[in-house]
This record gives C-alpha cells, sequence and structure tokens, in this order.
C-alpha cells in the first residue's frame, strides 16, 4: 500500500527502529502454536512459526505519553502501565500477541511479571517499561513461556529489528504495518515511526488496536501528550473496522534525544512540525489498518467538508464509513449511493439533508451520484469501474461551513464472517 | 416462529383482518418484475408474481396514529402520511414493495396520486388514505402501474385478505409476518392485530421496516398515540439488524369501534390492558423481524436487569445484540463471551463493569459464562449445544438496581454480506 503523502515530509524505512536510539525485537516464545499455521496463513514469514513476543527499547530513559480504550473492560496491561507512566517516563516496551490478559483474575500480576522480566534482562527497572497484550481475552495468559523467553528476546534487539517485532504483534494481521518520516527542526534531522497492528485475532476476538511510536526528537512531556491526543483524534479514532471498541486499545510514544534538536518546549512551529509529522505516519497508519480489516478487499475513505464544524464532519464521514449496508455495497462494488445519503441522514449531527452532494472517486475516475440530498442521472458503467480500485474515496459535501473530516473504514466481505465466525480453537 | 406468550394474551389468526371493521388485500401490479424471481427465492406463493401492492380498509372512518423514522432523509410517503394524519383519523392504508419513493424529485406528487388513486376506488378523501413505499431509494416511482392496479386492488379487500396485503410488503423478507391477540374490556372482546415487513428489500438496500396495526377497540386519540409511542419503544425500537436507520420507516395504528366496548378515554384498568394487548403484538412482530434479519439464521435476545434504571438496561443490551463481532460469533456458534463483555462495556452508561455477569440460554439449555466481570470455568460442549438453537437469549446482569430491558437482534452471516453485496439490478 503506497504512503499517503501529507505536507510534503519524507518517508524513510525502519519503522519504530527509525528514530535514533532505538532498537526492536522479536521471537517466537510459544503463545502461539496450533492456532497460528491454522488460522493465520498470511504470517509474514512463511516456514517458521509466527513471532509472538515484541520488544523496543531506547538507549536511555525516554518522555512517554500514552492513550488508551475508553472501554469499561480494560485489560490488565493497561492498568499495569498506567500505573508505570505515571511519572511520564519509560524506556521499553515488551508486548505478547494470542492473549489478551483480560478479565483473568490474575491478570496485573502477570502483567507486572512480564514487565519485571523485561526489566531484569536489560538491566531498567520494572517500572520503565510498558506491557501490552493482544489476543483473546477471559483465558489465563501463559506467563513461564514468556519470561523464559525474555532473555532471548532481549538480545534479539537490534537497530534493524523492527520487522521482526512487528510481526510479533501481528494477529489476523494480514500485511505488517510500519510508517516513518523524517523532519527537520531548526536544521536538525528528527524522525517519527511507529508500528501499528489491528483488526483482527488470530483466536479471532476483537479488532484491538496497538500502536507503538519512537521518536529521537526531543519534546517536553506536555507536548508530546498533547501532540498524540489530537493527532489521535484525528487519526486512530477515525477508523472503524467494524465498531466494536476494544478492551486493549493502546497507543504510545517514546521520546527520545537521539536527534540532538533544540528541544520543543512550547508551541509554535517547531511544536507544528513535529505534530504534523506525528500525523503523517498515524494517518498512514490508521489507513493500512482500515486497509487491512478483518476480511477487507477494499480501504473506504469518507471525506466531508462543508459542515458547520469539524465535529459534524467527523460524525457524517464516520456515519458513513460504519454503515453496514454501505460497506457491503462497496464489496460488491454497487454504487447504491442510496446507503451512503441514508447513513448521512442518521448521523447524530445537526446539518440541512438537502444541500447535501456525493461524489465516489477512485485511480478509476470521479462521479457526482447525489446533488442536493436527491439522485442524479451518471454512468453506472464508470461507477463500477470507480469501485472496481481498492481505494475508495466518498466525498460527502454539506453546505453548511468550512468544517472538514476524513474517516477511514473497509468493506464488509464474507471473510469477516469467516474470521469471526469460526470457533476460538 | 412460535408466538411468544405475554401476560396470558389469546393469540388469533388474522393479522390486519383480526380487528372487526378490517378487510385488506393485495396484489402484484407490476413493480416487481425480473428482481422477484432471482432474488426472492421465498417468495410465499411459488409459480406466481409476488404481491406488490396492498391495501387496508377500515368499514368506517378510524383514530389513527402514526411514528416515523428519525433520518433526517425520509421518503415521501412519510411526508404526504403526515398531513393526511394532522387530524388524528384516516380509514385506509396503501402501501407498495421494490421502490421506496424516497428521494425523488416528484416524490411527493406521487405519493399523493396513490392516495387519490385509493380514495377514488374505495370512495373516500384522499386525506382519509395512509400511504408508505419501501425498496430501493433514489429511482423514479413508476405510478401508471399502481394507478391502474388500485380498482383490481380495491375489489381484492377481504376479511380474509390479511396473507395477500402482508405477501405485498415483504421485500427480502424469507416469511411473512404477523400476530393478532384478542382482550376483554368491561366484558368486551377486543382484538388488535397487524403485519410488518422488515429487514431487507429485493433490491437491497437498507432494512426497512413498516408496520400496519388495526384494532375494533374504541380509544382516545391521545391515548391511542400515546400507547403506541410507549409500545414501539419497548419493541421496534429495541431490535437491530445491521444498525442502520432506514428513510422509510413508519408504524401506524387504526382504531375503529367494531368493537363495541366502551370507549377508553382515559388511563387506567382498560388502557393498561390496551397496552399490553398492544405489547404482545408489537413484541411478536419485533421478534419475527429480528428472527427474519437479512441473512439471518439465529434469533439473539439480550434481556438487562440488575441496572440502575430500565433506559441504562436498554443501552447495554443493545450494545450487545449490535455488535458485529458477537453477531459472527453466534453464526459460529461459539461461546465467545469475551466479545459480550466487550460491548457490555463500550457501552454509553454509567454502572460497574465488574458486578455483570453474564449467561446464555436457550432450549438447550442455560450456561453462566462470566461472573463480576471475570471469565468463570464452563462446559464448552453445553455452550456449543446452546448455541446451536435458533433463539439465543443473552442475560447480562448489572449489580446497580432494578432496571431492566429486552432488545432483540440477529446473527451476522455469509448471507448478509451476500443479499447486500448484490447489485440492486
Amino acid at each position: 500500500m503506497k504512503m499517503k503523502e501529507f505536507k510534503g515530509f519524507a518517508f524513510v524505512e525502519g519503522g519504530v527502529c527509525a528514530a535514533k536510539g532505538f532498537r526492536a525485537g522479536g521471537i517466537h516464545c510459544g503463545l502461539a502454536h496450533k492456532a497460528l499455521t491454522e488460522d493465520a496463513p498470511a504470517a509474514p514469514v512463511q516456514g517458521k512459526q509466527k513471532n509472538d513476543l515484541a520488544i523496543i527499547c531506547a538507549d536511555k530513559p525516554c518522555t512517554a505519553a500514552a492513550m488508551y480504550t475508553t472501554n469499561k473492560v480494560q485489560g490488565a496491561p493497561i492498568a499495569v502501565t498506567r500505573r508505570h507512566l505515571s511519572d511520564g517516563r519509560a524506556q521499553a516496551v515488551i508486548v505478547n500477541s494470542v492473549n489478551a490478559n483480560t478479565c483473568n483474575a490474575d491478570g496485573a500480576q502477570k502483567a507486572e511479571r512480564m514487565c519485571k522480566a523485561a526489566a531484569d534482562a536489560l538491566g531498567l527497572a520494572p517500572e520503565d517499561i510498558i506491557v501490552a497484550s493482544t489476543g483473546v481475552i477471559g483465558q489465563p495468559l501463559p506467563i513461564e513461556p514468556i519470561e523464559q523467553a525474555v532473555p532471548e528476546l532481549a538480545q534479539s534487539l537490534s537497530e534493524h529489528g523492527n520487522a521482526a517485532a512487528v510481526e510479533a504483534i501481528m494477529t489476523t494481521d494480514t500485511r505488517p504495518k510500519e510508517a516513518a518520516v523524517e523532519f527537520s527542526l531548526g536544521g536538525v534531522t528528527c524522525r517519527i515511526g511507529g508500528m501499528l497492528k489491528g483488526s483482527g485475532m488470530i483466536h479471532p476476538n476483537m479488532a484491538t488496536t496497538l500502536t507503538f511510536l519512537t521518536t529521537d526528537c526531543e519534546i517536553a512531556p506536555g507536548l508530546l501528550q498533547q501532540a498524540l491526543r489530537d493527532v489521535v483524534g484525528l487519526t486512530l479514532n477515525r477508523v472503524s473496522v467494524d465498531g466494536d471498541t476494544s478492551t486493549n486499545d493502546m497507543v504510545c510514544i517514546l521520546a527520545g534525544d537521539g536527534a540532538g534538536n533544540e528541544p520543543v518546549h512550547s508551541e509554535g512551529e517547531a511544536y507544528d512540525t513535529f505534530r504534523d509529522a506525528l500525523y503523517a505516519v498515524l494517518m498512514n497508519l490508521a489507513r493500512m489498518m482500515a486497509r487491512d480489516g478483518e476480511g477487507a478487499t477494499k480501504l473506504i475513505e469518507c471525506l466531508t467538508d462543508g459542515a458547520a464544524d469539524d465535529r459534524t464532519a467527523e460524525i457524517v464521514a464516520k456515519s458513513v464509513i460504519t454503515s453496514s449496508l454501505f460497506k457491503a455495497a462497496v464489496f460488491g462494488e454497487d454504487a447504491n449511493w442510496g446507503r451512503i445519503l441514508c447513513a448521512v441522514g442518521y448521523a447524530p449531527a445537526e446539518f440541512d439533508i438537502s444541500r447535501v452532494d456525493v461524489t465516489l472517486a477512485s485511480a478509476g475516475g470521479s462521479i457526482l451520484v447525489c446533488k442536493n440530498g436527491a439522485g442524479v442521472d451518471f454512468s453506472e458503467a464508470l461507477a463500477k469501474q470507480i469501485l472496481s480500485e481498492e481505494e475508495i474515496l466518498v466525498h460527502v459535501t454539506i453546505g453548511d461551513g468550512i468544517g472538514t473530516a476524513v474517516c477511514w473504514g473497509c468493506d464488509l466481505t464474507y471473510d469477516y464472517v469467516r474470521i469471526n465466525g469460526d470457533y476460538r480453537s
């Protein structure tokens, strides 16, 4: 999937290792066994067992910021990570797939043991470790294979370990998802990179999203958290695969000082550049996640503009990309614009439906299908050609103002049902 | 599907014709042609073209009440029916399937022409006609076949015409949906009956629901509207097939005086009986609709109790029955209770998740799968047996109070994707 440009930021390789001072690694510790070979045919490395345990480590303690799921049910690793990040500092991340370590009585204890094992192997304090888990919920986490594997995991750390790490956090993901950009602050080259897992599980459960970001750009803790919050609101929080908010969602960023830039300590041009670079990374990861949604064959991007404000535009765009009926129509490459207008119409926001236009676009062309809330004649042949592409843009224009938003989703397919209708084991 | 008992009300045959003074009819007028034979294999009468035009007529003017979709996009028939019901009176209903007469510039004019044609054939005023349409939106309604067929339609009116009428409003419905009950007010026997279409279209579009109810129980207009509003809130508004709110939803009730009861003119015992009887009818129609949701193989009923109030219970139950992940798990007969708890957890209401229990039940048995927000050991074999049934009850208990609610949904299947991914023509 091609990176989507944003304000000319240069994309670079390396994912979570792109920024100076960060290494990563990943190994197979044994959580993933039978189910892996059966249910994850798209595991990135054929002929070997998929990695299931990942690590990221910075050379020095970092400023850290994070955001978590809003679900009342929260995985034990979230509680532990919250506690460890209460001082705004962290130096490493350990994360397993296959088991979410959620809704188990001993979950917090086991999450702490993961941190302790990583800390011992890295010579750090457990409080400087971020821990995350993704997989089936409500089944006790086998902690022994993890603890036994951590020394080897630590040895796998490398400046080129991002690929091994991203493999380890994949579940029903069919593609690894990484992005990194380079930017200049006062003549100093900085980088932000990240990896994301999202939209499925090996033991299918929920579309858990975990995102880990690193940067060598020194920035004040408050600004780091603010940039993360603002950009996540514009990216990860604008993706929906199936409307189910996971119990284990987490996004965290570690900011070191490897670039040697003048620290970003206040809002202004440097902060804006940092935030935009973060947007370039997370927007692309968000698009990758939607495109790789469970069973998806197409990315749906809904751009709403002309709204009274950005919030209204977001509500409308989200309503479109979450409509099961429209998602199924996109799978069928059917220009059934009535479903788009229907989803616009039931979006919980105030606007004048009689001033809504809808255009469908892709690499295959662009076509107006609805003007002022009513159908217009259009070429079904061209519409079909547009919808035959892999990335579909739905452009909804409201006649009320200048509010705008982009949201991302995917089509609803037989494979979504297959993946999620399968047994857990 | 077996009727579900409620307070001992006696179910009777006859649907919209069960109440004294009402006749109904339905014919094939020609809106449904090619698509019908291809896309509606389950049309109730094999070997003939499915009815697509229905009529209901009362012997005398009736008190009428109605509720409509909350979508900003509303079908033209809704605007016309609203106008005709502004005096709270009506005597007949005309409704077509195949085309929703929505988002067309000339929609209101054509809806008026349907009323005029019906009024002329029945010797009534157009303002006494309720009009409804269901089908694909954004395509001009062919009015000529309807106008030409109305005289024949009027002649089809009969005291046993309910089956012909319900066939005419079916779209991708695989079963006709009718219910009627008998009850006694002051020693006088009264009846309420109805028919419903819901959950699909021949040209697949949105899960449009139309419901038509009749009663021979004389009741004051304000109480009729109040009973309808209250009961719809507990029944039709607690069903979701795919979360898409249609543009053409309508439920209306015609109340005549055929039973000869002492008119219900105030709240009290008689009103309560009327409302309960209406609940018995609409609750069963709601269950039928959910069971016959597009592609569905199972009915999912979620009962939430122990909530701080009924509203909280409803929010939680709705969250469960609309979760795509859980719906797919039910299709796979997988007791993946983590998805239930996840959906409970992201329900937008306040409660203590650590006091939530979940039980799965059906004709196959009952099993506790989650206690105080955490998993408990259970027999996967028994769980599988429970989920192999056609009607699945999810019982969610919160430890906060006495609020309770029931919501209905269905599983998410390959056929849902097939039906809605198909081309419009």
